[in-house]
């Protein structure tokens, strides 16, 4: 069986001007990759006829499928519409069914549509209409030149959403692609290289069929496992043995698998034992409320956060003693114990997190350089706390210290 | 005088499959396009000789200048030196200024080195070696065919080091190359295709040597102007003279230019008139507090946030009335009032913002659907609201809510 062949095609002078950071054809080509469809290329271009044209007339020599992003808006110098148009040689012509749901969405939104807006549901006859439920661009499928084309718009968030909803689902229909299960374990509180040290002598007895990948993010690495064969279930198993032989040297760091987050995984601890859980967040500034908040149904264990950027609001809100600051100083294991307590008190919660430190670039004191940050968990009878020492990047230290807190809590939570 | 055209070639399965993202071509654009030469394509190609191949040939007919990163490894799939000798049709031959810098690179290091690294010295006869003084595959340089070219590693420091040692102090060596001046206004609260409207006759009167590009992300759209030509200080004018022309039609919409978030235009706002913000972030849990927060020096205008999670805390920790949540709901305009009002009470603060809505997925009814979200700004003896009507898009709706609040914050400032 040979591969099927896919190429990329970003559209815009933003990309190539480096105005816009393309990050739509890495995630393109990492779900085609899941899937087992080989991207053979990818292209940027700009907003320029002969040379979309020209992009359009090279990957349809290689390629089984061509996803093109960008070139969609309602403005003039989108081109990607006409051209897909010119290409197929086939007129532009009134989509009744994409004029309404362009309309639907300005009008769902109380907003006034423009000329150029209901433009957006006019579409090449010949493509296959994909309605766009979160933009006014519509997807546009082809079957032509025995190539299959998809064009989508550059926001990615729209993208992804036409990928997922359209796109993905559709490629076993019209491919035979072959069998490759993918297995991720997530785990946090670990570096890579410790990881690998640990795990080193399962890796090495991995069966060829079966190969990992270190994929490492910020405080987070992934361990991927991708099996290839014919059959699914038998590849699931061996996977699945794979994963039990290698548990027990790192289930400390497990967290979860596959598209589990931290917060996620958090959450179903809470919402399992029926907890609550509040923050207390300085340093961090609402980042970890956001996290937590940012998973459907969090309001069945989240009570609330407080952010009190200043000392006067660390007593006065969450009651930290004023002695406790002037001794200690707000960036302080004493600090953090008291805030992780009032917050706790304050939303009558099981558990409270708090979080107190230096994220830079400015505020630092040789006892305290940027990066020093104090955490804490408090739950009924106990507190656990953790010092950090972090970087000199005021955004990292915010994100580091987020994925600190929360293992932190999954730590505390799994022993008391 | 035509532009100078570039090309970018990325070499190596590894980013086609998505397993690495590509940021190297990213920063050769912005790089580039500083400098006047315009990049008219860039590509991404595996570890694959007849790919390989056909990406130089096709750049050869459209490119002044050919950059391409990748594939110069000491391993046998690394195939870029080996193909350039080909295409170039000139042998590989011994570098002694090359294998002598490879030695010494592993002897500084007490690194043993292997065959296969003394083979890195051996260069294309064609080209001028160009010494990478933070790794061991050599830069090289070609002038073939009527076009300049550079091969880099892959690894990003050490391409960087190569462009700024070599390349960009090169390129005005080689080429002619124009004045080029970019200014980008930053707009809020406005869609891109009602912008174009109400700004088109100015559009359409741009001279041909400045261009105007719209640049849509999440609730923002931004105006990049791009002036070409050969005198900087004339050139800045002009563009100047285009943006007052252009502002007294979109100035309600502008917050700021070029690098310029709303977060620091805020702050800016703030720490000018020495006045201070409070949040009360109901279905945003945070995140307008983390936009805030993010911006550096922060803590001398932003007081504090809360999360009340619930209608308990509502009432508990900002006042807001018992009747008023049992008569009009949490989502409601009479709750974010008492919400902005109470918040700005507890902080002490000049300002307090309010968001309450139904982020999704569940939890909509009849009258109030997802994505319905009340905002509020509240002052000294004021307070402004807005309704939303959003997506049905969890994480969206949270990211759209917090730029309308931080745009109503703008526009309440503005007028009180």
């Amino acid at each position: 069986m040979s591969p099927v062949k896919a190429e990329i095609i970003a559209i815009g002078d933003e990309l190539l001007y480096g105005q816009i950071i393309d990050t739509n054809s890495h995630w393109i080509s990492q779900e085609l990759d899941l899937r087992g469809v080989r991207v053979v290329r990818r292209t940027t271009v700009g907003d320029n006829r002969e040379d979309i044209l020209k992009a359009f007339a090279e990957a349809e020599k290689r390629a089984d499928l061509v996803l093109i992003t960008g070139g969609l808006g309602p403005t003039q110098d989108d081109l990607t519409k006409p051209l897909m148009a010119e290409f197929f040689d086939c007129p532009i012509v009134e989509n009744p069914e994409a004029v309404a749901a362009v309309t639907e969405f300005f009008k769902k939104r109380g907003r006034e549509i423009t000329p150029l807006n209901i433009l957006q549901g006019h579409l090449p006859a010949c493509c296959i209409y994909v309605p766009n439920v979160v933009g006014t661009a519509p997807g546009m499928w082809f079957e032509e030149k025995n190539t299959y084309w998809m064009s989508m718009p550059g926001v990615p968030h729209e993208m992804k959403k036409l990928m997922n909803d359209f796109v993905l689902p559709k490629l076993p229909e019209i491919f035979s692609l072959p069998v490759i299960v993918h297995q991720v374990i997530k785990t946090v509180g670990i570096g890579e290289s410790w990881l690998a040290d640990l795990i080193r002598d399962w890796e090495n007895a991995l069966p060829d069929h079966i190969r990992l990948a270190y994929l490492p993010s910020l405080g987070h690495v992934k361990l991927r496992l991708t099996g290839f064969g014919s059959d699914t279930e038998k590849l699931n198993q061996e996977i699945q043995d794979q994963i039990n032989l290698v548990l027990p040297q790192i289930d400390q760091y497990v967290y979860g698998y596959n598209e589990e987050t931290l917060e996620t995984a958090i959450g179903k601890l809470l919402k399992k034992s029926n907890k609550t859980l509040a923050l207390a967040e300085s340093c961090t500034g609402g980042y970890i409320s956001h996290l937590v908040t940012s998973v459907p149904g969090s309001s069945s264990y989240f009570q609330g956060a407080v952010v009190p950027y200043h000392n006067q609001f660390k007593q006065e809100v969450i009651e930290v003693k004023k002695e406790t600051l002037e001794k200690h100083g707000a960036v302080s294991e004493e600090t953090v114990i008291e805030m992780s307590q009032g917050v706790k008190k304050l939303f009558q919660s099981d558990f409270g997190l708090a979080s107190s430190g230096i994220a830079g670039p400015d505020g630092g004191t040789e006892t305290k350089p940027v990066g020093t940050i104090w955490i804490a968990c408090a739950g009924d009878g106990f507190v656990e706390t953790k010092k950090l020492q972090l970087t000199q990047d005021r955004m990292l230290n915010i994100q580091l210290t987020a994925v600190a807190v929360l293992n932190l809590f999954r730590i505390c939570f799994s022993k008391n």
